[in-house]
């Protein structure tokens, strides 16, 4: 059974998301289907596209992976499909499928645009049920280049990246979890970071030391700490607690860091 | 395998809706399960019953439906099972499934009063699990009629119509979606709107000259604009925005439409 | 198929569930994944532990549950997987897994230590997929000795106990639900609480009299009744608005219940 993946800024409370698993089922119905989440904030690409990037990578080799967060639903933008070393990815050009699909590495790109894997009646304002979910319930079902004409400048979004300059990293907030833990650009292996240093985090202004640990649980409740965490990240986090609303970071926001 | 989706009031934080799979596939494990939503806002039938009849036709022919918002729950209101045209409805006998099933046609309704297609324990207070689950895992597996007698007195409820009067649409906010976009009772093709047209909607006393658009992104963001929908209704909505809150339309609202 | 049930803190909104349910259906696509919840308040093992407890036993033999909430993540403590009776159950050592484990029955408790259940790379912050999903998916694939060396001192937590003193009994509260409706300790059989009786809860200091209904619909809408729920528990609710916020009741809260 191939494996389709849902993500969205749909929400889990109206009609939305179960019309599109719906609409699979009925082209194809050997097929798990799997959420990643529904519940990205409105409209928010670049939130989509990090969560799609830390997934994608762990489902088995074949998988189409539907993001569908598309504030340009109805007018020029296209819809593509992208084929890339292991997987398929299906969903608007708008970047949101990009960042994924680069990272394991694109192979082709095209325009959705056979009408014979979209619902027959298209509406201009859910591509999720007319187009996406029908053109992913297709794949293996038609040949990937009759989707459509080849798409070569997609849109691209790409992870930011910190910069070091006399002995100050600058780096940017690129994901708050649910917890309240920041992730920041930094990666493991990017800069002389390790175990054990102590680290200052400049956050507006206010500077923060905390040691770098291997997990939540080595400091006491309630007290700050760094970590690389399970995706790579430099992550800030409270032990019991949320780093982000303690210190009021968000996504995109600018820190320094000091070693 | 068989389609059983899944529709309540229930919330995801508590035992209830896992407590309805696991009996589902302890019955019959070769179905597909998809949860429609459980995030109806408590007791409130109306709009279980708008989601149900928006996504109930996605799904492929066979599936069985199940719907369950049920504050009259161990009362003396009926379980009831219904044939219609494509598909299978089972829940309480409130309203929740006749929208859907009136419109695909329906061709038999009984009540459920048969104990071998429900849990040998039957509470009174969670029928979700101890009668509409496992009655819906029994489709296919008993006979139809076997279930109970006949109905022919069950609740109906209808979508609200909108009415003109010298020259002015009366009409109900039907639908509130997740984005804040309103759902109009005027549906396309009942009165002469069409794109390109401009519309005076009176919201609480206050005129909104709306251009009716094809999609949100005709507009500039945080515009407001009117649209027919992927469900065929009038909507209000802001490009990027939420027109329910902006203009604090809630289901049941009654407004006044010019063209 | 076997079904594998996921309960954990994590939330819908990010890519950790996701992600876990990628890592199962890689290594094992003949399973059926059901999430149980991932809404538990942050942390909160106790009432992941309860919200376990009212599930496993809906779910066909054989099933796998997998419950994270794992503040210890990373730390010394251990990694557990319980074969019970009739089920198995895989998570961190720290008691979200045996309120259900010896209510079915506790056969064999086995550290995970065997790497070859786990994903070849470990991070220390996320077991849930690295450790917990793989170990739950290998279920079946190896022998249940091979996960690692036998348990037996691995940490339980019970269910509270009512007492009742000169005619008093004491309770605490063990749930409360989406609905508002509050759970006590004191369960069906207990003490001598029939359908008809009337109580008096003391709540913080007040008294309230309650009806014992067979259900929410037997009284009047706002009006507050006592029931034993679909779980047994004696509960206090109001038909169709919330005992727990009327009151102030949250779960761990002491009452008194007086016949």
């Amino acid at each position: 059974m191939r494996v389709i993946t849902l993500l969205t800024d749909f929400g889990n409370g109206d009609y939305f998301v179960a019309s599109m698993k719906g609409v699979i089922l009925g082209i194809n119905p050997n097929v798990t289907i799997i959420d990643i989440t529904h519940d990205v904030p409105s409209f928010n690409i670049r939130k989509a596209a990090f969560i799609l990037w830390a997934t994608y990578r762990y489902f088995p080799r074949g998988s189409v992976h539907v993001a569908v967060v598309d504030p340009g639903v109805g007018t020029s933008r296209r819809a593509i499909a992208v084929m890339s070393r292991n997987y398929y990815f299906i969903g608007p050009d708008n970047g949101v499928l990009t960042m994924a699909a680069e990272d394991d590495g694109v192979l082709e790109v095209r325009e959705i645009s056979n009408r014979g894997v979209m619902l027959s009646d298209v509406s201009s304002t859910f591509h999720g049920r007319d187009v996406f979910a029908p053109a992913a319930a297709y794949l293996g079902l038609i040949d990937f280049k009759d989707y459509g004409p080849l798409v070569s400048d997609y849109v691209k979004l790409t992870m930011p990246k910190p910069v070091e300059r006399n002995g100050v990293i600058e780096a940017q907030v690129v994901y708050v979890d649910k917890f309240g833990n920041v992730y920041t650009s930094v990666r493991r292996g990017m800069f002389n970071i390790n175990y054990g240093d102590y680290i200052t985090v400049n956050v507006k202004g206010r500077g923060i030391r905390l040691g770098v640990n291997r997990s939540y649980g080595y400091v006491n409740k309630g007290e700050a700490l760094a970590l690389f965490n399970s995706m790579g990240f430099l992550e800030l986090a409270i032990n019991g607690g949320s780093f982000s609303s303690e210190y009021g970071l968000s996504e995109g926001d600018v820190i320094q860091i000091v070693r």
